[in-house]
This record gives C-alpha cells, sequence and structure tokens, in this order.
C-alpha cells in the first residue's frame, strides 16, 4: 500500500546518522569532552555578523506581509538581480536576474534540475568519492547514475575512465569543486580537459551534455586557491548553489540554481527547472532568508577557523603515519584507511572515541572522511587519540 | 531532451497569474487606486507581534551556529513536541513528537504524503472546487486524479457521487476546509457521513483509504464555528497543515505532515514520508522558523479584519443581487456567474477594473473567486464598480 522504495528510503539510515546516534551514547557514558565527533559537515563557525544585522534590520523597516509574504516562484526580482550582479562582478559574467531561480538550498537545487532534464532511460554520471545523496535524487529521478572513480592520487577527473563512461545517454555530469569528502578542487587544466571532452562528445552525440556544478564549497578554500567559474569554460553548464556553508545557514535552506543563455535550450531549460520546482512542491524559496542573502552578496563565514583547523589536523595526521589528500577546499579531510577495509578502521577508531566516516557510501572505498568544522580545541584534544590509533597500526 | 511535461508546467501561467499581471499593467495605466485587485491569496493582515518578536529573542538568546544549523530531517524534536502539545491541549488527542514531520509549507506537505502513498495506478479522489495544484502534485506523483463535484447548495459533500466515485483503486481523498476558494467549513455532520462511507469501503476492500486534511485555513473561521479535528473521526487520517494562513507567514514556507499512531501501517507510512522527503531534496524545514512556530503554537493573525471583510463584501454582493456562497472560513467569496461563462463574467468586471478569478480551473464553472485578504478600504472603494456591475447584469 505505501510506496515502499520511499519506505525503505525513509528506514535506511546513512553511515553518518548511525555515528550521530553512537556519538550521542557515548558523549552520556563518558561526557561529551571525550568523544571526538567528525562526523557531520554541520558548520561550527558562526554566521557572518551581518546575516542577523540584515535579518533585525528587515523586521525593523519592511513592510510585515511584504516581508513574510510569497514571492514568484522564481525568487523575489531585485534579490535575483543582487545574486547577478556579485556573480558578474566576481567573475566578469553577464547574468541577468532571470537566469536565476532561488531554492530551499542545494538538495533541493539538485533535485530540480535533475528533474528538469530527467527522461526515462537517461544516464548522469558523478566522479567517486561523491555526496552519496546524489545517488538518491538521481535514481528517485528516474536516470541511471555512473560512477567514474577519480584519480587515485590527485582526486582530479581520470580522462580515460570518463572518456568510457560517456554514452549516447548520457545526460549530464555532476561536478562537486570544492569536493566533499576529499577537499580536493579542480584545476583549470582539469575544468579545460573535461570541457574538451564533453564538447567533443556533445558533436558526436548531437546532443546537449549538461555539466551541473554542485558548489555549496565554492568560496571555502585556502592559500589563494582559485575555483574556475565552470560556465566560463563549458557553454552548457548550470549551477547548483547553497549558502549553507558560504554563510552557515544549513538550517535555512537557502540556494539557487543559475542557468545562463548560452545553454542548449537554455528557456525550455528555465522553464522546466519552474515546473519542476511547481510540481515537486517548493512554492518558493523562504521569503525572509532570500532579501537576507541578496543583502549579504559576497560575505563568507570566517574561514581562518576553517583553515586553522585543516593545518592543525593534516599536519598531525600526515606526522602520525596517516596517507591523507591535502585538502584545498571544503572542510574535509579525506584519509587513507590503514587497513584495507574502511570499515574495520572506523570501528578501530571508535576505540579511541575518534567518530570518523567509511567512504564506502560515497564511492570510494578505503578511506575515511573526517569533517573539520568542529571547533579547534576538540581536534586539539583529539590529536592523543589520532597518536594512539596510529600506533596500534604501527605506523608511527 | 529537457523533460517535457516540466516545461510544460512551467510555462503554462496559472490564470491567476495571468490576472495578476494584467492587474499590474491597469495599474500603471490608471493609477493602483483605481484597481481593484482580488484575485490573490497572500494575506494582508501581518503576522502576529510575537512572531517578530520571536524572531528577535531567538537572534539574541541562541546560539547561532545552532539556530540556523541543520535540524534532524523531521525537524527539531522540542518543536514537534511543542507542536504536538498545542494540538493535544486544543483538540484533546493525543499526539506525540513523532507523528510530526516538518515541512517546507502546505504544498511541500501534500507533495511529500502523495508520493508516500504513491503506486502507479492509485487514484485519488478531490471535491470540487479544489485548489488546481493538487492537480499537478497528483498527477506527477503518477497517480490519478478524481474528481467529485460537491453539492450544488450547500457546497458540503455530495455523498451519492462520492459513493459512486470510490474504487477498489482509491488510495486517498483529500478534503479542504475551510475550503479555497468556496469558503465552506465541512459540519461534524458531513464529516461523520465520510467517516463511516470511507470505513465501509476499507472493508469492502480489504485496504486502508487514506483521508489527507489540508487544512491551512483551519484556524480562520468566523462566528465561532468550529472545524471538526478529523483524527477523532476516522482513523486512517493525516493531516497537511501549513502555518502561511494562520501565521501570515505565507512566504516562509514552514508547516507539518501528522501521521497518527493509529493509522493504517503508520511507522511505514512515516517512514515514507521521511524518504519521500529525502528523495525530493527537502533537507529539513527552514530552521529558524521551526523554532518561531513552536514558539508562538496556538496564535493567529488578527481574524477580525478577514471578519470585517466578509461581511462587507458577502452583505453588499448580496444586496447588490449576486449569488454568493456563505463562507464561515478561509478569506475567498464565492460568487455565482450572472450567466453560465464565468470567464466571459471575470471579462466584464475587468472592464469595471475588478479582477475576480473564473474558478474553472477549482473544477467547477460558472463561478468566480473574490479573495478578500485584501484592505478593508480597497473593498469599500470597490464597492461602487460591483454595482455598476451588478446593474449591467440587471440583477438590480
Amino acid at each position: 500500500m505505501i510506496n515502499q522504495t520511499m519506505t525503505l528510503l525513509g528506514k535506511k539510515r546513512s553511515v553518518i546518522r548511525d555515528i550521530f546516534e553512537y556519538a550521542n551514547k557515548r558523549r552520556a557514558q563518558i561526557g561529551a569532552e571525550n568523544v571526538f565527533d567528525f562526523s557531520l559537515g554541520n558548520p561550527n563557525v558562526p554566521a557572518p555578523a551581518d546575516v542577523n544585522a540584515a535579518i533585525r534590520e528587515l523586521l525593523d523597516t519592511e513592510d510585515d506581509a511584504a516581508l513574510h509574504g510569497y514571492t514568484s516562484a522564481q525568487g523575489a526580482a531585485p534579490v535575483r538581480k543582487a545574486i547577478a550582479d556579485d556573480l558578474n562582478r566576481r567573475f566578469g559574467t553577464a547574468f541577468h536576474a532571470d537566469n536565476l531561480y532561488m531554492t530551499c538550498g542545494a538538495a533541493a537545487s539538485l533535485k530540480i534540475i535533475l528533474i528538469a532534464l530527467s527522461s526515462e532511460g537517461d544516464e548522469v554520471i558523478v566522479f567517486t568519492p561523491f555526496f552519496p545523496e546524489y545517488s538518491v535524487f538521481v535514481t528517485t529521478a528516474g536516470m541511471k547514475l555512473v560512477q567514474v572513480p577519480s584519480d587515485e592520487l590527485s582526486f582530479q577527473i581520470d580522462f580515460d575512465k570518463l572518456a568510457s563512461a560517456i554514452t549516447p545517454s548520457t545526460k549530464a555530469v555532476i561536478v562537486n569543486s570544492p569536493n566533499n569528502p576529499s577537499g580536493v578542487v579542480y584545476t583549470a587544466e582539469t575544468v579545460q580537459k573535461l570541457a574538451a571532452l564533453l564538447t567533443q562528445r556533445e558533436k558526436e552525440y548531437g546532443h546537449a551534455i549538461y555539466l551541473i556544478s554542485d558548489e555549496p564549497y565554492r568560496e571555502l578554500v585556502y592559500d589563494g586557491i582559485e575555483v574556475p567559474y565552470l560556465t566560463k569554460y563549458y557553454t552548457d553548464t548550470v549551477v547548483c548553489y547553497s549558502y549553507s556553508k558560504s554563510l552557515s545557514l544549513p538550517g535555512e535552506r537557502i540556494g539557487y540554481i543559475l542557468v545562463p543563455d548560452e545553454v542548449c535550450e537554455s528557456a525550455d531549460l528555465y522553464a522546466a527547472v519552474c515546473g519542476a520546482g511547481r510540481a515537486l512542491g517548493y512554492v518558493c524559496a523562504p521569503s525572509m532568508m532570500q532579501q537576507v542573502v541578496a543583502k549579504t552578496t559576497g560575505q563568507v563565514a570566517d574561514l581562518n577557523v576553517y583553515k586553522g583547523n585543516r593545518d592543525l589536523i593534516y599536519n598531525a595526521l600526515t606526522d602520525y603515519g596517516f596517507t591523507c589528500i591535502h585538502p584545498d577546499g571544503a572542510f574535509y579531510l579525506f584519509v587513507k584507511s590503514p587497513e584495507p577495509d574502511a570499515t574495520a578502521f572506523y570501528e578501530k577508531a571508535k576505540e579511541f572515541d575518534l567518530m570518523l566516516v567509511p567512504a564506502d557510501s560515497f564511492g570510494t572505498p578505503g578511506f575515511v572522511r573526517i569533517a573539520y568544522c568542529v571547533s579547534t580545541d576538540m581536534i586539539r584534544r583529539s590529536l592523543p587519540a589520532f597518536l594512539k590509533l596510529a600506533k596500534s597500526y604501527g605506523l608511527c
């Protein structure tokens, strides 16, 4: 009677959720200060002060019924214009308000664009490791998820593997740079090669292959690294964005989809985005938060905390003998398991009350993910436990 | 290439949207004060003062990262408990936090519950007139919408027609009381008869028929009218709620789904709700607004304004000779067209700069909807135009 696919999806807790519950149990048993929970990508850095200031100002100055009222389904036009202007200023692009469709965050952005593009039998390519919900969004849109392993050393795209994976059924390719869970940022060279390969296949097959750039971590990069803006490299690029990480507002559900004019069948695709948003029950993105992000365009939560955390944990863990991918962005450290089975390693780490996430569900077995969007103090206090863990494997 | 269903859905503007654009054009031509726009169900009464006070208090007292951070997918447990307690206090029910799943408003609630219930070939019954998006939500969930005309005089349920419409394929029945667009509230007698008929058919077919109570207008009732709480009348009832109207927060997208323990396969259905929310890209309902509605449970925007508006427009229009359904709730007046074609009547009304909505898309031809959630002053100024319109039909 009940939809079984949905029941299973609701009952199948993610590994991360399981760890979260276990960590809670341990906190009750041994005290919160003795549990080192690196499982959740929930930003611990507060939103920029201007975010709450913007909310207060809106409450003080705006007409109440308008502030909390419906916006158009695409989002308030002045909000979309402010965002387009900010993008143009930062990336030298020429977007306008009607390229943007405001959403309830990155998950909504992805789901809406996938439904807008979906035809039965279509394939969507993702690169491992990838955010596990991609699989849910793609398959429940009636499409097939095709996983392409990344280069084993650099975690950039492995173009031989990608070349074999693209077929005439490929409708879209999802990239996520800076990457969850590896922290890797695609170089301009990677992006250029990707654009060249996709363009060649578009010509060969005679139809568009859409590049979906899922980039909630765009602004979370360190050491002056630049994240190429993909619409400038490849015409058929759509961007899915969320303010969850840049403004530390993950619970407020606010983001957008960008459909540039140059994209193949742009007008129809934008209409399909509107149609998909409507069919999925998204009436409009939260109205006050739309205005808040327009008022704080270009601002970013305090990156120094994340950079300090990254340096602290990356340096310590490599010192202790762990093999870690050097993260240029996001707030994740991807660590090679010292034994082939990452779940066994995760269980071992639990003995030291270190909560890591085995990366099997991200499509890359043999690794764990460490989310370092936590207090620097907790990282510092966790290091003796990591040292013991390393010693238990004879790494140092 | 692009999903055609979604493109069409995005391009097909609703009648209401068309009227909205026309009204804007006329405002520019003849001045806003001369255009009488009754087309939109966008509350003009501000949110209760405690709503903005709650936001300010949360900004002042809550930890920022927690305030704007992810909640669990179901919604924050204390929020769900506060809502359950409020329902129990008001309706003598015995709900608990885990009966509730917080959503991004009524459209999300409906879409999620329909996906959770959907199997190919299932039928969903609605009573005309009905909110036109029901058709979008039901058909894009792969189910068939079955329209049952309401009683022509009372706009209560016509049980003979309903009895013929229920089949072994009936998965769910949607009711919306107080009703958009008729303003009618189902009586206890109607609800009792509905429960008896559904219970009898459940036994006959050997499977559950779910009653989906879409009730964003529950608190918007006048003259002490009671809106029966449907879970107390029929076991297999789920409730879809939104704070859009009761708290005048339609843009903020906050509501819930209630799945009582007694409902058939309750645990599986609740899991399917969680699964459907996940598959549709709803990560959690907006976090700060969850806390706001918990802090303002039981409050309602100023109903006196709507009651004053209702009395003013109902009394005037019936005086002028129009036939109107007396609205006990919501903020809509349903007016019989003086000529058979409601669209012709709507065009005629436009000549007097009265913007009404022909109800054909609500499944009830021959009527127009007047949304009186507007300023009382505009209603007052519009009356001479209504009088001229009545005279043009020889009604007075």
